[in-house]
């Protein structure tokens, strides 16, 4: 195979890209003139792109549309807004150039992540680690008694990719009856898939609704004030998908008037709120700032995974997470 | 069968209370003429008590010992400290009385207390929580890769029993190296256990030391100086047993020093700690007030609890959770 070059746009600290460029050796690195720092941030046309066979990081649009080597991209996230268009996947089909993205990568920690907040919610922690109350006290049974168990409770799981797997593999032990709301049910999700139509019923039984929608036209304001009335009175509401799906005015009201009992956000929109946003000051509302697919070795993962990408490419095997 | 007094020293709420008299009919409940509010208060002896074939509750040792009749006590707790010593073992051997206790009533909210201590300590949700990072920023990074996945971690349990069965069902899906300490080894924990003089090794080896030792003469101070020492550094300590297996001195110094890099305790001693203590000020130190066990339905789950070994008992099938 002659040699390959790979375009990387990924900020990477030395260890991760010195396993990255003795991964790919003999193939050679390539980088923009100007390193960006952020994932989500543009890299802006470059000439060293249109050198490129392989693409990896935060490829920019215009990059890809006006190359004319790209063979392949593997996007250094999960989420992948900014492709997942009809026009975009149109160009690469025609173009014959293969998207792969990093659902792999983030899949574990987002589904602790969740799983977390689900649990640090039973438990009443927000609450618990700051009580001192003695024993026997009424406000100490008030509080022991307000710690609904997870056992065969009603989740509807709102996007389901690598993360929802993952986490209903973790739910399994406590016999939850899930339900999942996908764009396009495959038969393989390993739990009832509920269309459009069957949602709202799904909603108003469920005492738990995780949000893992990817921002697109589709998912745009999806939970808004229609869709939180259809919940369940007291349930309580995970996002740790993107914050543009959730109408955050709707949320604040419905978290105001304890249609919900909770909300648990890793994502908002804008990221951060600015100081003085009502989420931000509602005791019900817990917001993490979108650390959900952060973990120790978080920069390898994501090198490691790309390495097995690029083997299975040089090997002409199918790739993973491949999304176009 | 003749008509059977069941003496009751636990403050139930009405409904609880209703269930418990309807489902022991015909037979008969007896109260003590002061009824107690804490589960762990002593009631003194009692002259009803002396009518009683079966005692519920917390029955006081005097009121066993004198009694002529008692056949069965069944503790309201999963602790039983005040029973656990070789006089009344022997007593209650030769008086062919049998002592059960409520292990499992608490062991799920248990195990779910103790694993969303653990999945919040791995997402750093104290310090998460509070963090308005905007993304790409240095603390964000940071914030993000300092979140170990607890996937492939090493676990050791101190004290197996209906808890760490429980808790080692949810952390299957996590495939976690577990092993266990516990007074007799049995065989059948499923997990390796270790002897005294093994633990050294594997406390060396966790990274979360979990304590659910019941207190008792052995396990008085069981987590010192020189147990602590042994730990991983960085390990993280996690107590839902009993505050006494702990000595608190030497657990702030561990986390003051970093050998700890956290502690999560549902008990101390005493409860709740004195403003002031130490362990109260330190920021990787995170306590709930004694509420592990508690959750929505609790007292009704105590009484069904009961009255399943109430109908065990009048059917002559083995009881649950007997301990004694």
């Amino acid at each position: 195979m002659k040699n390959l070059k790979i375009f990387c746009d990924t900020f990477l600290g030395k260890t991760p890209l010195k396993m990255l460029r003795e991964g790919v050796a003999p193939h050679e690195l390539i980088f923009p003139a100007e390193m960006v720092n952020s994932p989500l941030a543009k890299s802006g046309p470059d000439p060293s792109f249109m050198e490129a066979d392989i693409a990896f990081g935060q490829p920019a649009l215009e990059n890809i549309y006006q190359s004319k080597k790209l063979r392949w991209a593997h996007i250094s996230s999960a989420g992948f807004t900014r492709y997942d268009t009809a026009e975009f996947r149109a160009y690469v089909a025609k173009h014959d150039i293969a998207i792969t993205n990093s659902t792999t990568v983030y899949a574990e920690a987002c589904a602790e992540h969740v799983f977390a907040f689900m649990l640090a919610q039973a438990r009443q922690l927000p609450e618990s680690l700051k009580a001192r109350h003695p024993n026997s006290a009424p406000e100490w049974l008030q509080l022991r008694h307000s710690s609904p168990l997870l056992m065969h409770q009603r989740v509807v799981i709102l996007g389901f990719g690598g993360i929802a797997i993952r986490l209903l593999e973790m739910l399994k032990p406590f016999h939850m009856k899930v339900v999942a709301y996908r764009r396009k049910a495959r038969g393989d999700e390993g739990v009832p898939v509920v269309s459009a139509a069957e949602l709202p019923e799904a909603l108003a039984q469920a005492d738990h609704v995780i949000n893992i929608l990817p921002a697109n036209a589709d998912s745009d304001n999806f939970i808004a004030a229609e869709r939180l009335k259809q919940m369940k009175p007291g349930a309580v509401f995970y996002n740790i998908g993107r914050g543009t799906t959730v109408n955050q005015d709707d949320l604040a009201e419905a978290l105001q008037s304890g249609q919900l009992s909770a909300a648990w956000l890793d994502v908002t929109e804008p990221e951060p709120l600015p100081l003085g946003h009502p989420l931000l000051s509602l005791p019900n509302c817990h917001i993490t700032p979108h650390v959900a697919g952060g973990h120790q070795g978080e920069p390898e993962t994501i090198v490691g995974h790309f390495l097995e990408n690029f083997r299975r490419f040089v090997d002409e095997a199918p790739l993973l997470d491949r999304i176009m």
